[in-house]
């Protein structure tokens, strides 16, 4: 896996090739499906990030700095966004009772019933642009790499919380 | 490629994680990268994705309208984007004879030089965090899986514009 010891080489010709392709296609992906789901949902891409976290949690509730840290969003961020979100019902915030600075974010039934009607035309849409421009060795050879790269993400940064179980093979953001 | 005429199917579980793993590993992937670019050169991913594209335009200048479909930004986003980095004489805007609305963006000789001075520390990262995380085997599979994806979203929704003549293997963004 890789080439470690040899952190300070640039890439050659074809890695930067194969990272541009990456970086645009994804970009030009986050940007579709994000268009998309606001015009089909009237939710952003980012309302989505917290609807998914929380609807996968216990209880449809959690600390707002274990969700910063699942969404990856630094906690002046994910505050701005929390309070649009609540004038319009989505969650609600709960002072934490053992934790003076934290709050506890708790999904409103409101909030889910948003989530599960933008979750169906969203899915739709990574099944149209995604799975459906991959023959399926395609995929499987995509998801081995992106595997890779997530284990080294986790070892170099500690990026990439784990997963909360059963949340693998739910809904898709 | 593909499996046309099934437009409106859910993925499957599997399809699914893949899904999930190659969205939660590209995002903290670019969370990581522009941190680190932040932090190093003092430019943020916005900046270098402007920059970029205006290093390998000829003369070092683009119509606001060619950049903002490069980089795939709305045009108003692009305009308050370039009035800040006109301040900080990274560009200048000047006025299209023939265009009473365009402009034509122009990287200054501060600009190139911040953008040469970023993309080094900018292309080891990108070595140490992608590259380095990949097999070759594998970085040639994900460099096919997303040509796919590439010719995908081009024939869906006429996304990604053709790359200008030279730009493939330049420097990386």
């Amino acid at each position: 896996m890789g080439r470690n010891g040899a952190k300070h080489e640039l890439p050659s010709r074809q890695e930067l090739r194969v990272w541009r392709d990456y970086v645009e296609t994804s970009e030009a992906l986050r940007r579709l499906l994000g268009a998309r789901l606001q015009q089909q949902s009237g939710i952003s891409s980012a309302d989505y990030s917290v609807l998914l976290a929380l609807s996968e949690a216990g209880e449809r509730a959690m600390r707002s700095s274990e969700l910063a840290a699942r969404i990856g969003w630094d906690r002046s961020r994910l505050s701005h966004h929390l309070a649009r979100m609540e004038k319009r019902e989505l969650i609600r915030r709960e002072r934490c009772a053992d934790d003076s600075r934290g709050s506890t974010v708790v999904l409103t039934d409101a909030g889910l019933g948003q989530f599960r009607r933008g979750s169906v035309p969203h899915l739709r849409d990574v099944h149209e642009l995604f799975v459906d421009a991959l023959a399926p060795q395609q995929l499987l050879a995509l998801g081995d790499a992106v595997a890779s790269l997530r284990a080294h993400l986790e070892q170099q940064c500690g990026e990439l919380d784990p997963r909360p179980p059963g949340a693998r093979g739910a809904a898709g953001r």
